[in-house]
């Protein structure tokens, strides 16, 4: 069959032909229809985040993914059911985190993820999984299942937001994301769809035009142009958020965050930076966090309950605003163009079969 | 009566001679019995925190306070009663956060601190309080009592701390207390008196022999000195640390802290640095935040849920514990040395009268 990925000592994806995957007892085998791409994807690709499964000399691509059962063998589901896979998966037996359902809250070396670290992903005819890592999606999720997992990781962050504000009566009502990339638009059509938060901003740097700041804007929410008005500038040219969902992966933001929160506000880290000496207002930052209740909280991966309701979310995404976020779906053979980023690139998918 | 004031232009702090306070309605008349002094004291003296209340030239200090109802006033309480107040008041009326009971959780400006910020404390002879800011507290609390206030602040760091991890199954094992004062040490007492904690540091920056590190280690706690550990190296001296609390009020350990800290692990913050520039390794502590789902709080002041949770801990310490801690207990007289600080001086606290 057919599979995209990236071979040892190589730093683009290519097409390879493997054997067809076999499902183990517990195991389902589902027939691919598409698989996203995102900013891990590239930074495997580029062999700075994740690794090969032990003992290959190539890793298969991708952690968001959407299919058809095909061969059930045994396990809950039916032929033909549309199914969406998590991402990690234990290394090896009696993980407690994996145990108990909680695999995003699992240690680093307690873990591999499909398509990233230590196993192969999704981008493939097909693929085989533990039916525990798979979830039950609807027949119309066919075109948008996969962004499941990309909104699954915000329904965490959020859920991790509210409970670090659940001892005393939090209602916010202002919301700024940090970051314009496909993760920063699909959290922010989930803060504009919760009734919790009146008022919406997202920071980026682009000119316009420009396709995201069109989105932006046709959600109901501000565009902020982080050259104009930098972080620590949105509290006096906006307003300070009782939420910062931090998704852009620069450091200075992590902290900086900080500085944009209101009161008794929360900041989600969701970027991954690299190393780097940050210098900044310390003692500002620290005696507003602590005067002022501020919290931070970094997130990462997500649960199957997370998946079920990042569904309900994605059901609830008006269909212009998918239609406008996926600007390019490619066939396995068009892998290269799949990769290409760009300003007017913000989601791109490899679809292997309709349904 | 005689009060413990200081006057407008002064940074010392002396005895003035005010008028007893007559009790409004829903206010009773306290007698007061003693009135711890903290770093917050030190900084109102100094003039660096707080304000004095409007239309004086001078501000009675004190907001760690324990003393007997003299006049109850037709509150619910009866002459003879112990009772602790609370810190915040409401600036006027129509204040939500005072309303729910959440004074904690005013945004500056929306409150005033009895002895801190626009109002009197409760180093006097008598101190009036409305009956809701009132706590009542045992018979034998009369030497005690007024640590329920700075205990109260370490229960509501903690209750914030584990409602933060409350989204997935946390089981913290080791904590460790950043700072060795007396807010440092009263924490350390309470989480080794939790069961949830198996392993408790204390950093600080003290030399052998010293009263603070024979309490640390009578608690069954370990010395950190962080002229040898500094805190990013924690994690290779010692371990990674489920919980830490932060009470030194240095800008660099808010950040450094998430060196510390086990994975899933949360951080509270207590100190109030002034500002300062803080250079620091901002990738890394980013990046650990996020992929090891790691959390910062800021937490400050307290409710009167969390003073009746105080007040159990209290309890429970070892007696030994509060006679090592109150390093000295002076008249009001002796206020001069009552302010004293040194390396044998851990608390001070003014007595007024006694049972």
């Amino acid at each position: 069959m057919r599979a995209i990925a990236v071979r040892r000592g190589e730093s683009t994806p290519r097409v390879v032909d493997v054997p067809k995957p076999t499902p183990d007892t517990g195991e389902a085998l589902v027939r691919t229809l598409r698989v996203g791409i995102d900013g891990t994807d590239h930074e495997v690709v580029g062999g700075s985040h994740g690794g090969f499964p032990e003992g290959t000399d190539y890793q298969i691509l991708g952690h968001e993914a959407v299919g058809v059962v095909e061969d059930p063998n045994g396990t809950r589901f039916d032929a033909g059911d549309l199914v969406v896979p998590t991402v990690r998966r234990p290394p090896g037996a009696g993980n407690e985190h994996f145990e108990r359902g909680e695999p995003d809250m699992a240690p680093d070396g307690a873990y591999l993820e499909r398509g990233i670290v230590g196993a192969h992903g999704y981008m493939a005819d097909y693929f085989t999984s533990d039916e525990r890592f798979l979830v039950g999606v609807p027949d119309d999720f066919a075109t948008t299942g996969f962004l499941v997992e990309p909104v699954s990781n915000t329904e965490k962050a959020l859920e991790h937001a509210y409970a670090s504000r659940s001892a005393f009566e939090w209602e916010p009502e202002s919301a700024l994301v940090l970051g314009n990339g496909p993760l920063g638009l699909l959290t922010l059509a989930m803060l504009v769809e919760r009734d919790d938060f009146e008022r919406c901003y997202c920071l980026g740097r682009r000119d316009r035009p420009d396709p995201t700041i069109e989105i932006i804007e046709r959600l109901g929410a501000t565009y902020v142009d982080s050259r104009e008005t930098p972080l620590p500038e949105v509290l006096d040219a906006h307003e300070a958020m009782d939420f910062v969902y931090e998704a852009t992966g620069h450091a200075p933001h992590a902290f900086e965050t900080v500085t944009a929160l209101a009161p008794n506000g929360v900041g989600a880290l969701l970027g991954i930076p690299s190393d780097g000496t940050v210098e900044l207002d310390g003692g500002r930052i620290h005696r507003e966090m602590v005067l002022q209740n501020k919290a931070l909280l970094g997130s990462v991966n997500s649960n199957v309950e997370q998946y079920e309701a990042a569904e309900e979310s994605l059901a609830a995404f008006p269909e212009w605003f998918t239609d406008e976020l996926v600007t390019g779906v490619y066939g396995p053979d068009e892998v290269e163009r799949a990769f290409e980023t760009g300003d007017d690139v913000i989601k791109t998918v490899v679809e292997f079969d309709t349904l």
